[in-house]
């Protein structure tokens, strides 16, 4: 794909995130972390697939406080694990009926952490475990003095500052979207049933550089739509809709996560007016952003030109190794801006009960205020058809 | 789509699973289930969004032993859940740093179940529980005299049986995939960058019918792969390789998984006894499938056709909501077949240290044995380019 970063990530950047993670664990007398969901794993390994769409099996990574992580994870994934710059690699022949990997982890767990060691797992908000309760119940009786206990944060602190690296990958994902949205009009016009849409969306999102279309949702409904999280419809677009695409494509494993609105035949006034209040919206939470700032400023920003309030819902949000991330644009997000954090920026408005319109962009913090990712929407309403 | 079935089921569906699980339950002295994950709501309200994409909100289903489900989610899911059959649903505005949601379901709780009651929770292979562990640890001390325990295996033994409108959705999707394979010689061929390939063959599916496409790994190298769970590399295809696509596409709900092997150019005598052992081997499996075989007797009409045998993995899999499901064909698997039962079968083989060919179909169990759910691969490796 013209001007996308190179795959994966040198060594040095996995070193560099280890040697955050074991100085935060260090302030807070952790022993290791312990690991078990996609991004987490990903986050210390490299390690890339889409194999966790199957529920079948659980992975575990250990992230002592010092030395390197090892994985103890199901045969099936040795020789992709193989591949990463992991050294120490413990398998066991998964689905086991009997012991699904808790011998081998608590095995490993009594070698790499001294007696009376404090493991941090995810435990806060955005965040699961991702093994049966039952083992994770026998994992806890086959401790001995070593205790399981919160991450105090840690893996949300890591995450929330990107890299340059990372940002360079988020662009990327976000250069296929805009130019998959620029081709909407290739696909959609009135008489077109919104699901055929979505799927031809999809595809334009592949030939533009997706890896894959990790998320797409989206509506269309006269003069606005009725939410933001659902599926297609076969009901076809009809004049006078406004269409409105949310996607998150992943290109090496990093999501955008934005939209864009259409107007389907010519707009209302009152679609218009609605539309230049979401611009304006994001354009104030845009020019205010910046280091020391913090997310609920960028939420106040936005809800200030929202006639009516955002009736408590949240304004954005993070972005990164998966589509949404800390933190939340909400009155109570505190979160300090850094140079790094990337975020949307999803004002959304009720035109009139049950009818909506969302608008999202995507922007990265930088030294001194804030660039777009996503190549910022058009000033007036795109119009298709009519 | 042609020929699919209608979106969506009628509410009949979901009042014959309820009536299924609340008989479960009383057997297993159940007050409730507590459900967390996508499928197990899906499961019980029909509730179909890519939304669960994002990691930040929780949400809750409860299925007391008397009545109907409650939801307990995000307002962001009412207008969508609003759709669904449930009545009663609650909402809070989530994120809620203060509580997210665990006050309301206390709450809920408190209401619909019992004191003393046990409210039962899937915590067994292939599931876990979607909230945040501290969140967990906050909702059991809100319970009083009640208590969270195992849901007794209840979610599998609903879920392993499916209607026959679920068939025809599984059949769907199949149908997709199917039409899909048949056109890869259209996007492969030597010198074709794998990446490509895994880009338009999405497309293809996409094309094809599937409303996304939630899963792709594959792998093609000189005689064999080294794995079936790999993204695409940047390789180009090469004379001599055999590549192999295997993809879940989801259709209004439910997923295929099957693969495909493709030779390019000549394959060698070895590839294509390796092909020939493959197919005697999914051959055997589906001539044993019936009710009353179980998932044991399966892996091992399969594993006596594989030279070296199956190095202890699985040989295939259940298949529905999700991409993989209860049970595996493992030695250690003794669930009994019954008419209804959706499987993929799966054998695999290691032609030499590092290269494999693996091959997959998808079935149903039928009153007397099994009918394909995908059109049986052809019986000589196809072959691109050459």
């Amino acid at each position: 794909m013209t001007g996308a970063p190179p795959r994966g990530f040198p060594e040095a950047e996995f070193r560099a995130r280890l040697a955050r993670a074991q100085a935060l664990m260090a302030e807070e007398g952790l022993a290791a972390l312990f690991l078990t969901t996609e991004p987490e794993i990903r986050y210390f390994t490299g390690y890339l697939t889409r194999f966790w769409e199957s529920p079948t099996r659980p992975w575990f990574l250990l992230v002592p406080a010092t030395g390197d992580p090892v994985a103890v994870i199901p045969a099936i994934g040795a020789h992709l694990m193989g591949q990463s710059w992991l050294s120490d690699i413990r398998t066991w022949q998964s689905p086991d009926y009997a012991d699904d990997g808790i011998g081998l982890l608590a095995e490993t767990i009594a070698e790499l952490i001294p007696a009376g060691g404090h493991i941090g797992t995810p435990s806060g908000h955005e965040t699961h475990l991702r093994m049966p309760l039952a083992d994770w119940g026998r994992l806890q009786n086959a401790l001995g003095s070593r205790q399981m206990t919160s991450d105090a944060g840690i893996l949300r602190r890591l995450r929330l500052v990107k890299s340059q690296a990372e940002i360079d990958k988020i662009r990327a994902a976000c250069a296929v979207a805009d130019r998959a949205f620029t081709r909407v009009p290739e696909i959609a016009a009135p008489r077109e049933p919104l699901e055929r849409v979505f799927r031809r969306f999809q595809a334009l999102c592949l030939e533009e550089g997706a890896d894959w279309v990790g998320y797409l949702a989206g509506g269309a409904g006269p003069g606005g739509y009725g939410d933001v999280i659902s599926p297609a419809s076969e009901r076809p677009l009809a004049e006078g809709d406004v269409l409105m695409l949310d996607t998150g494509v992943v290109r090496d494993g990093y999501y955008c996560d934005f939209d864009r609105n259409y107007a389907v035949g010519a707009p209302t006034p009152e679609v218009e007016t609605a539309y230049a209040r979401l611009l304006a919206a994001s354009d104030a939470a845009f020019d205010l952003a910046a280091p020391g700032r913090t997310a609920a400023e960028l939420f106040h920003a936005m809800d200030a030109h929202l006639p009516g309030g955002a009736g408590g819902g949240r304004l954005g949000h993070g972005l990164g190794m998966q589509l949404t991330e800390w933190p939340s644009l909400i009155p109570a997000d505190e979160t300090v801006l850094e140079p790094g954090m990337v975020l949307t920026l999803e004002p959304g408005i009720e035109l009139t009960p049950g009818r909506i319109m969302v608008h999202e962009e995507n922007v990265v913090i930088t030294e001194t205020g804030a660039d777009y990712l996503s190549t910022p929407a058009p000033r007036t309403l795109p119009r298709l058809g009519g």
